[in-house]
């Protein structure tokens, strides 16, 4: 078990869970180019950290995450502050979707702008009943388009639009509906019912999760033939690993299978 | 404010909001020639017409539209005929599409065949709960091809399968548990209810409108990587324009933006 | 009518509809390679059998379909087994997207890993109130990669992560509302209703169900401008077959269209 504690993020690792907490609870753990950066490096680490089999990003204070820091940009004013910024969010999401371990969202309060891109990006998500998404930048003249990489293969073309063009937020439950999140559960459960997903999918072989998550976004942008093919191939790859031939076997005989890899 | 008055479209303006109205109520609105290059025309004149931030779609009479004009199309018999339909068709439905201002489509009664794309192919739909929709092609041997390319990109595979396979209608409920639409609202509500939500779109930056919708499109054909590439881009050219500056100087300061485009 | 009658699956026709039973129902019809190829062969030849208009697949015994052989397979302990079991999996998925007639997944018991693949590759999808589907194959160390390829197309990403990462079943009623299957019907009423419904697909035109299922695999996979192009084609060619003919003129005047081809 590692952990890290800094100003602007909190690392716990329990079960093969490592929760990061972004801890600028203040201003709504807005992402500030430094929190994005201490972000990237932790899951860089964690990609490399055999202990780690799932992670859980969670805010804390009042809300999950209500996007960038508006008044560090303003402050800036300068267009290579700007481009860094969202070149550094675009890597950081993009970092979420390419480590080889599961990332959970686990959501109370807003998740706007960035923030509901955060949770996008997530491979899943669980929502307090009082939380709140959103895409608002339209309303400030500024239209969420980085988020809305994210959102667009999130859910549907009409769901999309709504939060974009409106610009209004939405609550857990019409989040549900639209597939945004998997589950809205009340909000004293939240934390506990989170814990029990990633305990579950941290009880799974960290190689298998790997796999898997890797081929799942790979064969995502592919024509159905070539992800046909490129999966047939991972699946032969994957059965001759130690931990299928461990877990078939534990599964004919009938009993738990004991991964190589935790 | 312009207006157009035409047999076969009616427009009037109000707010930032162009309503659009189809007018061959006597046929349930079908999509002849001469209707649906009216319409291109009006939306081309839109386009550049700084005005106008939102466009509302709807059908005169019973219903929204019922597809295209089977009577004008048997009367010709003839290929070039049959393609010039088809071709017109396309080039309206992504008129729409590539628009710099969104569309709302605000349905009634049947939306059937090309009626049903014309809803598909809109940013935000709103439906009566008496609507009805429907890509019922395959029952007269004539399967709603062209209608399934906005369809497919709306809905989900099995969705849309249900609908062009069985030819059958589907209610304004089932659509929205679809996605098809974004909410069913009361029939006696339904003006009111999209009036109040194309004003709101309308009230924000047409800048930010226009640059955000064409993104959105641009990058939902582009793969992840390339998608952040072009959207951070995008995003940094959107905080200096006139209008994010203005924004976000009166969301930090707490008054209402004043627009440079409106 | 033809009918197969062989150990692994069973062919009956009616009406337009060819229903094949996996029957292999004391493994639960895990899909052996032998299986897989009858399924192929048998696809092959209602392919050019005119008299069929629509497939419904379906489980004999306790389930519709548990996946692969896991059996078959640790015996084997071969790659070019291994091999060989994948490739035939994505030929048959394939097989069934390919086929020019829509096929009907009738789902009773459990559907899970490729059984779950299957119900995802059919073009429209019912089950039963107990059913129950899966990709659980994370839980013995061998990622579902080959049945996420039909899955991830069919559902959204977070509902597919929800599947494929915690490796647990979900209910039929939870799978309508991710759009993997059409309708949740009561157990006793699910033969009848699968009927109704292949009955009402094999009442159209096989012509037109063929020229309309091909180009919706085919425009899926294209961008917009292109999807558009293709399919303006095939609409201005469907409209010049005797079934589209027949079937306009039918309309007008208000009677059964009687299709060439049935």
């Amino acid at each position: 078990m590692s952990e890290l504690m800094s100003e602007l993020l909190q690392r716990v690792d329990a079960k093969g869970v490592a929760t990061l907490t972004l801890s600028r609870g203040s201003s709504y753990n807005s992402l500030s180019i430094a929190l994005m950066e201490t972000l990237i490096s932790e899951l860089d680490l964690i990609d490399n950290d055999m202990s780690v089999r799932t992670v859980v990003i969670k805010g804390a204070g009042k809300g999950f995450c209500a996007g960038h820091d508006l008044k560090e940009m303003l402050d800036s004013g300068e267009e290579s502050f700007y481009s860094c910024t969202f070149n550094t969010c675009s890597k950081m999401m993009q970092r979420i979707v390419s480590l080889s371990v599961p990332v959970i969202a686990q959501v109370h309060g807003v998740a706007t702008a960035a923030g509901c891109q955060l949770v996008a990006s997530c491979d899943l998500a669980y929502a307090a009943e009082s939380a709140r998404f959103g895409t608002p930048g339209v309303n400030i003249g500024l239209f969420c388009s980085t988020p809305m990489v994210a959102l667009s293969r999130a859910v549907s073309q009409k769901h999309s639009m709504e939060l974009l063009l409106t610009g209004r937020l939405i609550s857990a439950a019409r989040a549900e509906q639209m597939g945004l999140i998997n589950q809205v559960v009340p909000d004293d459960e939240l934390d506990l019912r989170v814990t029990d997903i990633a305990i579950l999918v941290a009880s799974k072989s960290r190689k298998a999760l790997s796999i898997g998550k890797t081929a799942f976004y790979l064969q995502r942008e592919q024509p159905l033939k070539e992800a046909y093919e490129t999966c047939s191939q991972v699946m032969t790859e994957n059965i001759m690993t130690e931990d299928a031939i461990e877990g078939i076997d534990a599964f004919i005989t009938k009993r738990t299978p004991i991964w190589k890899h935790r």
